[in-house]
This record gives structure tokens, sequence and C-alpha cells, in this order.
């Protein structure tokens, strides 16, 4: 197995999730060695939930898996780029395809793309 | 300025640099306070080196600075997507023109690109 650098970061380095075939970057979050060595057994995007400090299967109660198509590792083995087919409408606890849906505009925000699903429906706790 | 969760992580979070016409990710660093409003005033993406432990305006040495077309934020405000224009031939330290240029193929990397100009020459120190 491919062996990262977690030490440099305190055990957690961050992985993009990355449109396979479009290049979207749908998401970033954070992988643990077991998260590491889950993906790649599994084939399917699991990442490290800091909030509820558990093992998460991105996708495990919406339905939305994020299959793998390959993935990528940085210079110094402390990112890495989730290749996906993303399963169902989205990625993102808010109901968007991508959590990036919000372009800084001056000194604000402005949502370049709209909800593609209903969050409420979907997700019963915030992520 | 719009403000970012910079606490969570404690103190630094995650910036994904993306080429603004083809979507290739170039690289991943991190920002600071300071590096987030540096890189709205200047133009230009500016991370804080955490081996250095210091503010790194990317391709003040090497000429490869990344042009800022649009910033994207994600839904908790903990971390950003730059959408640059890279300008030099590339954005890694070996002198690749990602820093992920290397695919997980079995139980080793692969390299899927060749490097784009000599890195001995355009860094005296590793990044």
């Amino acid at each position: 197995m491919v062996e990262l650098d977690f030490e440099k970061s305190g055990g957690l380095i961050p992985a993009v999730a990355q449109d396979w075939q479009t290049g979207e970057v749908l998401m970033l979050a954070y992988i643990s060695p077991e998260s590491w060595e889950e993906t790649l057994r599994s084939g399917y995007a699991t990442y490290f939930s800091r909030s509820r400090n558990q093992l998460w299967k991105k996708g495990e109660s919406s339905g939305h898996l994020q299959k793998i198509h390959s993935i990528l590792v940085d210079c110094d083995l402390d990112s890495v780029i989730f290749k996906i087919e993303q399963l169902g409408p989205g990625a993102c606890h808010t109901g968007h395809r991508s959590c990036f849906y919000r372009e800084v505009t001056g000194d604000g925000l402005q949502e370049t793309a709209a909800a593609v699903f209903d969050a409420g429906k979907v997700y019963q706790v915030k992520k």
C-alpha cells in the first residue's frame, strides 16, 4: 500500500474529490490512515469526519457514494486527489452538487450554482 | 472581506490551486488569515508555508506566480479553491506542472506527467 505522510499534519491529510470526467472539485475532506486503507480496499471514497471523530464512508446514509476512478498523490505525499464518479445528484450536505458553490465577489459571496436536491430530506443530521 | 473559519483547523485552512481554464488541480497548500487578506488584496495566490512558518507568495522566488481569476469557498467556509492562471511552466518544486503528477497503481505510484522545468535551476531550496 502506498504510504502517505500523515504525521506532518497530526494524523489527517486533505483529500480533494474531483469529478473524474469534468474536473469539477466537489468537496475537500480529510482522511486518516484507516480512511486511506478503506478507500483503497473498497474503491469508494472514505474520509474521516472531524466533527464526529469517526470513519466516514461518503454517501453511506445519503446513498451519494463516490466511486473511485483513480487517485493522485502530491509531491510530498501529504494530500491526495480522488478522481471520482459522484453517485446521486451531489456531494454537499446543503443540497448542491459541489461544496464549492459560492464565489467571492467584492466583499461578499455569490452562489454560482443552485441546489440540486433537497438536503432536508436526504440528511437527518448536518455532516 | 469574506470571513473564513480558520479556528476549526487551528489557524490554517487548505487552499486548492486549480487551473482556471482546464480544471487541472496544480497544488494544495495552506492559508492563514494574513495569506487570505494578502491574496484578496494582491490578486496573486499567497499561502502560509508550514515548513518555513511564514507567509509565502507563490512564485516570489521562481517567478511562477499564480494569478487569481476567481475564488470559490466551500459550504463550511473552511477550504477554498483558487482558480488561477499559472505563470511560468509549473507549480511544483519538483519541476512538474502540477504537484499531483503521480497516480496510485496497485501497490505503487506511477508518474502521469513528465517534469516541465529544471527544478534545480529554479529553486535553490526545497519549498
